[in-house]
């Protein structure tokens, strides 16, 4: 603070001194125009001197109009007194690196349409919150602060939370992974996992497979990487077996991506018998799988298959990302990669270069919440919710839109192919009809697809998917005339 | 799940339909060796059928060596039934990237000696939880749960909680910088506002200066960018000017890192007219600096100097990176940059574009911690403890070490200079008899120095401290010897 470093002298009254000594300061330019004095009663205390000559002393600045006082706000440092020389304006639009400018130019959140309030938006897949439990989350954060105490607010370790990460081991094996000589690392949730991934096996002008069109974070990370995104067209929401061969012949691959779990944006389940073919069609490669578990927790009582990962039983050759965000707590950012050991390890060095850890706090909360059961109610509570919206979500569809041709088996979201419109056409329209959803361009490492658009239904109460539909629809009509 | 995809058919026995659809999954390699089945209990809750057949089905195909049931456990697929063909391991050693070899090699929790229970730690300079109130915890998050609701368990936003930027924005202020078109971004931690500060304006080879010796973690990110890093010598703990003015003469640099307040490792507080000086010196050649607050909070009522960032007055020069981790809470990671709005905008998207945003729930408890006042009493009440355990440390280090040099004018550690003895050897010397420190040379960023090394005191007790110090000491004597 100003004026710790100040000691007061003898003689001179203490008024004068710290009069005197704010003026040195305010012309040598210690102190810049604009700038906030410490109040009164703080330099009183700090000097251990009578407020009554901070007091006199402000007066006394401000008479020979140093400071300006404000009612209610404090001391300021005149605008008499700008900083002498030029000002130092950097430029920083020519200092952006490339990388800092392509991330902005990837950014949808900055680039796409914003949701207005009064709208109805189809734009989010994220869960509804409506669904979380306040009582069970206050009970399970006092019992794991009651448990651990301190400990959980102070650093710890890069790889994670170790009750977490030995209940999410249970877990995988659980959906019958194979774990021999494999490892879990926890991560700030999908989107740190696939970066760090990437930073770990491939470096500038890769190839790396994927669907297409895919999760659009995704895109945006392999291009952030600077790498040879090679896209393979999806048939009815699933990836064409055919042209992946093709792809993997012709090309040095070095990493595929998929999501075969209500994959983003088609919200297709990949059959089991294509997931089995898929592998062994990579394993003639060599070429690596990246697992996004992407909303597998919703598939369980429908029509579940198993993870790839579980598929490749001890092989080392899938590198699987595990979230909840799609349905649990995303606010808290808690993720998971499974994959072999070796691998995991050097994860965990790019993981402690990049943030150290995840919120201990945050880790431990979620570990009690799970091992309490209140997730598996939760789960039992949320797959019949989203699948009565998904449900719900197909006949307004299938009554509204017709004209489209509508993707997806369940999970958040349903995907649509138009009739000879262009969606962002369609979007314009929608939005003066205060309807908003996600145009299927940014799905695509393309942008030639143009026809297509994502509906999440997550968070919207009924009546207002049925009317956001049928607004579509009208606008629709109307783009057709 | 297992099963759920299958139907029962009309006329066969329900238990022989079961047991012939697990051999079918196994015989084709949906299921592989050693994976484990849903319990009986699961699949006739899932297939709506009584348990018994559940329960007969799988005594059969244990008699048929399909399956092993292991008491408690469950039912496993039995290791006959290897997966067919060769198996498929990847030698994931050959696919790292340079990037992830060089995480691995800087990673110091991996390279550096370990801390064994019993042992005297001087290592680590993280806070005394002891220090952290339970109680005010506690309430501050029910009270935030309670205000915000579930809410703070949905996505948030890349900039960070609306609520925490706003009071950082005003601390800011209040410790004198200028906020006049800056912006504020919340991250996970020092750690990643600097990894994402030189993503967005560092490319492969730019050069960038710092104080040599420095922070550990910055020399490591700005290795990891492949950075032409230039260190400028330090003098009694601090950095000298005239070889500052050198390097940027003879560099063309892209920015400058400091850490003015009890600089990691030296332990020093910049002078404030170094800290005009340097400010000014950079301007010159028109260099922006990185200020990094470290341990900033811990000066306020000692020899508090303002910071470079306020310093810069309306100048849009500095980008400040500040933490509360080293004294408070740096499990939650929550930190924070200030710099021009422009700059910000991009940071934001990078930050979007690694891990979305930075847990909600953290933000808003820590948000409620420091609105309510509590701060304010927790830093009084640091600052007394670890100014006190400075003094001690000092005091014990002009008992046992007059032999070194002692840098450090308070904050969590002091750093030392041996006569002629290389501290990783002393180090050696010290952990056979339980005492383990962090040797100087991991903070200068050309390893030459290896006389020096740092000792922090924030997690010791006082006669943990001394009796630590008296070890050091025997154990210099027998290396003098």
């Amino acid at each position: 603070m100003l004026l710790s470093e100040f000691r007061l002298k003898g003689k001179e009254p203490i008024y004068k001194q710290i009069k005197n000594e704010i003026i040195r300061m305010i012309e040598e330019g210690f102190l810049i125009e604009g700038s906030k004095l410490p109040s009164t009663r703080e330099v009183s205390e700090l000097l251990k001197i009578s407020r009554n000559s901070c007091i006199h002393a402000y007066e006394l600045l401000e008479d020979k109009e140093y400071i300006q006082i404000v009612k209610g706000k404090g001391a300021f440092v005149s605008h008499k007194f700008k900083k002498k020389g030029s000002k130092w304006q950097v430029d920083w639009n020519e200092k952006i690196s490339d990388f800092g400018k392509t991330a902005v130019d990837l950014d949808i959140v900055k680039n796409e349409a914003v949701t207005a309030k009064n709208m109805i938006s189809f734009k989010s897949i994220a869960p509804d919150e409506k669904l979380f439990d306040l009582e069970e989350i206050k009970r399970n954060f006092l019992s794991s602060v009651s448990l651990h105490g301190e400990k959980l607010f102070n650093y710890g370790y890069a790889k994670g939370y170790k009750p977490l990460i030995d209940y999410l081991k249970i877990y995988m094996e659980n959906k019958g992974v194979n774990l021999k000589e494999k490892d879990l690392l926890i991560t700030n949730g999908f989107t740190e996992a696939f970066d760090i991934i990437l930073s770990s096996l491939t470096t500038k002008g890769d190839a790396v497979i994927c669907e297409n069109p895919t999760h659009n974070t995704a895109i945006k990370l392999m291009k952030l990487h600077d790498l040879n995104i090679i896209g393979v067209d999806m048939e009815q929401g699933v990836i064409n077996t055919l042209k992946l061969k093709e792809k993997l012949e012709n090309n040095e691959v070095k990493l595929i991506y998929l999501i075969p779990s209500y994959h983003n944006p088609t919200g297709v389940v990949m059959p089991a018998n294509m997931r089995k073919e898929i592998y062994e069609l990579c394993n003639a490669y060599n070429v690596p799988i990246i697992e996004d578990g992407f909303n597998e927790e919703l598939l369980y009582s429908s029509s579940h298959v198993s993870s790839i990962a579980a598929l490749a039983g001890e092989d080392n050759s899938v590198i699987y990302a595990g979230s909840f965000s799609k349905i649990l707590f995303p606010g808290i950012r808690v993720g998971w990669i499974v994959a072999d050991r070796k691998l995991i390890d050097v994860l965990e060095s790019i993981k402690r270069s990049r943030n150290i850890h995840n919120s201990v706090l945050d880790q431990a909360f979620l570990y009690e919440y799970l091992k309490n059961g209140d997730f598996e109610i939760y789960l039992k509570k949320a797959r019949k919710y989203y699948r009565d919206k998904y449900k719900f979500a197909v006949k307004c569809a299938e009554k509204y839109l017709s004209c489209c041709k509508v993707y997806g088996d369940g999970g958040l979201h349903i995907f649509l192919e138009l009739p000879h419109i262009y969606a962002r056409r369609l979007l314009d329209e929608a939005m003066k009809n205060n309807v908003i959803f996600m145009p299927g361009d940014i799905f695509y490492v393309d942008d030639i697809k143009k026809d297509t658009f994502r509906l999440g239904f997550s968070r919207l109460e009924y009546n207002d998917i049925e009317k956001g539909f049928k607004i579509i629809e009208e606008c629709i009509k109307k783009l057709q005339k």
